[in-house]
């Protein structure tokens, strides 16, 4: 059950937007902001959002629930002008892919005892309303990340809410996420990125890739601001995982070009008995 | 139509096992070698193999089409023990990723008006005879590289076979496929062992990545002998791909710890640009 009746939502992209598709299911009423004035249409024209909200969030004070997914280096700012009119609010979220400044925002701005910063692992490389769909948080982890002075019934919402909507609740500090997310999660994309400029560069069509190519570059279709603010939130972590994958791609150049099939088997083999030892992940559809 | 009424396929893998079963559902005679006595049975068990070859190959002799699908370094190795049984073979293919060695093997061994190397696009991270399937080669690429003594015939002969499985085929020079094939399929292969080893170390498991994480590293599962052997087979264009990629992420890595956004924003512009630019390609399920 989903604990709230009215909530706003602030930026229907694809977490964002898949959010408000739970929430209206759920008989939850949902207002919403989109700078995409055509995105925002849509969502009322799918009886999904109920009220379009202005760009000055008049109208949000009713909400019990507001949830951000808005490009992370905007969500202190789209905070600070929520804050005043946030007053019904129980409970405040956001969805980005970095934790750290974000939850440092909310307790600055004294949303603190409300505020639960969340990431569900649930993105792809798509974005927009486009994107979103009903389902998309099912099996998926949400990392949930408190504030230091975020009230306990504050936090038991946030678990509520992301449990309601099929996901598995990961608490964690929200400067660890980020460490740790800087490998899992944005070093895989800036890869997947570079893969793409480097083809660009050569001239290679992605159609020219075989079905391997196409999901080692699948990331590369990210939305570009999403991606480029999540890189300037966590710079030093990303450049860490990143000169670790440069030593070791150069560690596999040497032992191909040394022609050491030794040493190249005994990498291949890390890397598959890595890929075998997790289960059968769930099965996707993509382009 | 396919143009043979029997055939051998040494190989049982996912390529091999997918072209004996095309061949099989279209009625030709299909005989067949594997090194794993398992898969060989399996695949008589399931009335695809109608007689199982030796290792000494005798019983080929009948076959009018000889299709060899094993590690490419092992490729030149089977077709001289298969050449003097191989009288009958009106075309003689492999369906390796790299072909210049085994186009030259061929040659040398007296086989080459009757040899058409092929690289079918059509692989992923999976191996073995339980991967293989029907319609594995619908819509796909399959580079075919003739040696210079190949026979008009024994040409048309391959491309009505390829044609006849559902694949388009694109005719290259076998040294420049391995060299183009190296950025297209070789140098992301590799990005993605690259990826999954660093993991390993790390300690992270393919499970706490999202679905972006995994595509990227999907390709890590592959076959460790069939990719060491293509990392043998060819690794100065390997290694010069994987070292244009070093560079790139090393760039990379710059402007994320510059925090230059202006840099960046261009960066992942242009690798979306590229993504944005193939059509939408086919929609696929995986693991």
């Amino acid at each position: 059950m989903i604990p709230f009746r009215r909530a706003a939502v602030i930026g229907l992209g694809l977490v964002g937007g898949s959010l408000a598709r739970e929430l209206a299911a759920a008989g939850v009423q949902v207002s919403a902001f989109d700078a995409n004035e055509e995105d925002l249409r849509a969502a009322r024209a799918e009886g999904i959002v109920r009220a379009a909200l202005p760009a000055s969030f008049e109208g949000v004070e009713g909400a019990e629930l507001i949830a951000l997914g808005v490009p992370v280096d905007a969500t202190a700012e789209v905070l600070s002008r929520l804050a005043p009119r946030a007053r019904a609010a129980r409970l405040i979220v956001d969805v980005g892919s970095t934790k750290a400044t974000v939850v440092a925002a909310a307790s600055r701005l004294g949303l603190g005892e409300r505020f639960v910063g969340a990431h569900p692992m649930a993105g792809d490389h798509r974005s927009g309303w486009a994107a979103s769909r009903p389902g998309l948080f099912t099996g998926a982890s949400v990392y949930v990340c408190p504030c230091p002075e975020t009230r306990a019934e504050a936090l038991a919402l946030a678990i509520e809410l992301w449990n309601a909507v099929g996901a598995a609740v990961v608490r964690v500090d929200a400067v660890d996420h980020d460490r740790r997310l800087a490998w899992t999660s944005h070093m895989p994309h800036m890869t997947s990125i570079a893969l793409a400029s480097v083809f660009s560069d050569a001239g290679i069509a992605r159609e020219e890739l075989g079905p391997g190519g196409r999901d080692v570059t699948r990331l590369a279709g990210s939305s570009v601001s999403m991606w480029t603010a999540v890189a300037r939130e966590n710079p030093e972590p990303i450049a860490e995982a990143l000169h670790e994958l440069e030593c070791r791609i150069g560690a596999l150049r040497a032992a191909i070009q040394s022609g050491d099939a030794d040493a190249l088997a005994s990498i291949l083999s890390r890397a598959r008995g890595w890929f075998d030892a997790a289960g059968a992940a769930a099965s996707t559809t993509r382009t």
